[in-house]
């Protein structure tokens, strides 16, 4: 079946997505005019079939979590979406119809954020597909929220649910887990849709900026995170891992295998957010979220000190079997 | 070998690169402050081994490349560079001494051109090496230039050579061809590194600005793109291809094999800028480029009318045997 040319890819698929910064996307740049008296916050992830998503997984989701991840490392700094730029490798198999479903999840994913595409470039490798996205997002100048901003004192704190995600994987994978016995096919298919379908917190963000000390989003795994925000911001602490806060498809599936406990901890993709905040404003914190129907827990305190995070299981010192279920790579920004 | 862990390579090769706003990439974004009274232009660009430039490329050009072509995007449009992100995915068989040559010069392209690392992300891929770059640059507010303005009248210009880079591919891409007996080995090391190593014209942004009434870059071929160009703005317009400036390797080749026109026209990877001009503007232009020992040459004029690009060659119409030699994908801006 004869393919579209590139120009009517685009104007068939990607024109309609672009905000006015893109111009249309005819010509060879994005225009952006920043909002005075504001910040510009960038992030990108790179997203590889077999990697970060499963090649199976529905197209409309995989591009929702190409543009979801990055999202939740702007909300993780406070930063409002702008717009972002795609740059999609398309493996020698790809499909009109594929394409479709992704650039359907990506205008729905763009719409629900505000996020608009500014532009993009498309090429054909001969290897996986692999989706690059750089976002843009903005903060009120100077309050962008660091990942290395911690102080001894604070509270730890984490946005959502923990390790459905990872649970959902192991769903996926082919491992075929005992574990999945004890759910229902509703437990199982929440645990999925948390792997594919991240849910940026993009609407606390503004409660981020005036409230938490620091914050970074849950991508690796809570345990290797919070390890990291720690010592970028050069203290130590410790987290309860009882407090950590699981879904009911979660609690069931830890309750059915207790050593799902290092998945659920040492796991990836949650996309909450981690966070740490002065004791004091717990309560304005807990309101913020409470309005946005966000759960927020407390999972642990940031003390002085330069040795590594301590995790805690009943009050004991816990090591898990895996700190981190980190594939290659890593962002650096 | 032991390869580093990802957190020694970002501190080895990347962080010595990152400028201020990379925050010494240990957050999970990058933080740019605007200039007041600019606006940001916004490109991306995605370069696949095999595709884009040879696995056996120097890795520091693949890198001077990676960087140039979207520091080509940001001159045509009257920008000047501020900061990138980089997306690099790794095949299975890179080497830290690959990605050490790679670092090297995209330290040095991105001091020379003032564009600092902001951030990046490196994954690995079952696939050819992808290095996908974000570069954003400024404008004073509004003074974009477009693609899509050029006026009937306007002299149809470009800057440097033509064709070289196109010629440089043929000589590596293993077709060894017979016009190359007619070039010195000075010739063919010129050729070939104009395909290496483009040379982003930055340095004329703010002359663009001030006087061309379109512009874009040269990067799928000067005949391809001048039609571009001329129905994005809806107009029409012709090109002298005996004015093509070429370079003394370019034009030896030519005179040893006159069918090499189409693809001195019609190949890519130039990365000059292609712009349109009021006649009027031009003594003020060449002032400019030549302060800057840049050539400037007027190739052809706008015109009113919907119907293609006229090609002209010793005043008759020319039809390139190939419009485009262009592969597959498509940047959308």
């Amino acid at each position: 079946m004869a393919r579209p040319s590139e120009d009517e890819l685009i104007a068939r698929y990607f024109a309609p997505l672009a905000g006015p910064g893109g111009l249309a996307l005819v010509d060879d740049a994005a225009l952006l005019t920043p909002s005075p008296g504001h910040d510009l916050v960038l992030t990108v992830d790179a997203l590889v079939a077999g990697v970060h998503f499963l090649p199976g997984d529905p197209p409309d989701a995989i591009a929702a979590k190409a543009l979801g991840v990055n999202l939740s490392d702007l909300a993780a700094k406070g930063a409002e979406p702008v717009g972002f730029l795609l740059a999609l490798a398309l493996p020698d198999d790809w499909t009109e119809a594929w394409l479709a479903g992704f650039c359907g999840g990506l205008g729905a994913a763009s719409q629900a954020s505000g996020c608009q595409l500014l532009g993009g470039d498309t090429v054909r490798a001969a290897g996986p597909l692999t989706i690059s996205i750089t976002a843009i997002g903005q903060v009120p100048a100077g309050q962008m929220v660091r990942r290395t901003t911690a102080r001894p004192g604070d509270m730890i704190c984490v946005t959502g649910t923990i390790g459905d995600a990872a649970l959902g994987l192991a769903l996926l994978d082919g491992s075929d887990p005992a574990w999945q016995g004890a759910l229902d096919a509703a437990d199982r298919a929440f645990l999925v849709d948390r792997y594919r379908r991240p849910r940026p917190r993009t609407a606390l963000a503004p409660a981020l900026r005036d409230l938490a000390s620091a914050a970074m989003d849950v991508s690796d795994g809570l345990a290797g995170d919070a390890a990291k925000m720690l010592r970028a911001s050069g203290v130590t602490g410790a987290i309860d891992l009882d407090r950590l806060p699981l879904s009911p498809a979660a609690r069931a599936a830890l309750a059915a295998a207790p050593a799902l406990l290092d998945r659920i901890a040492g796991g990836g993709d949650d996309y909450e957010i981690l966070f740490t905040l002065p004791p004091g404003r717990w309560d304005a914190m807990a309101r913020e979220a409470a309005g946005l129907g966000l759960a927020l827990t407390a999972i642990g305190e940031v003390r002085e000190g330069e040795e590594p995070l301590c995790l805690r299981l009943h009050g004991s010192a816990y090591a898990l079997a895996t700190r981190s279920f980190q594939h290659f790579g890593a962002a650096f920004q």
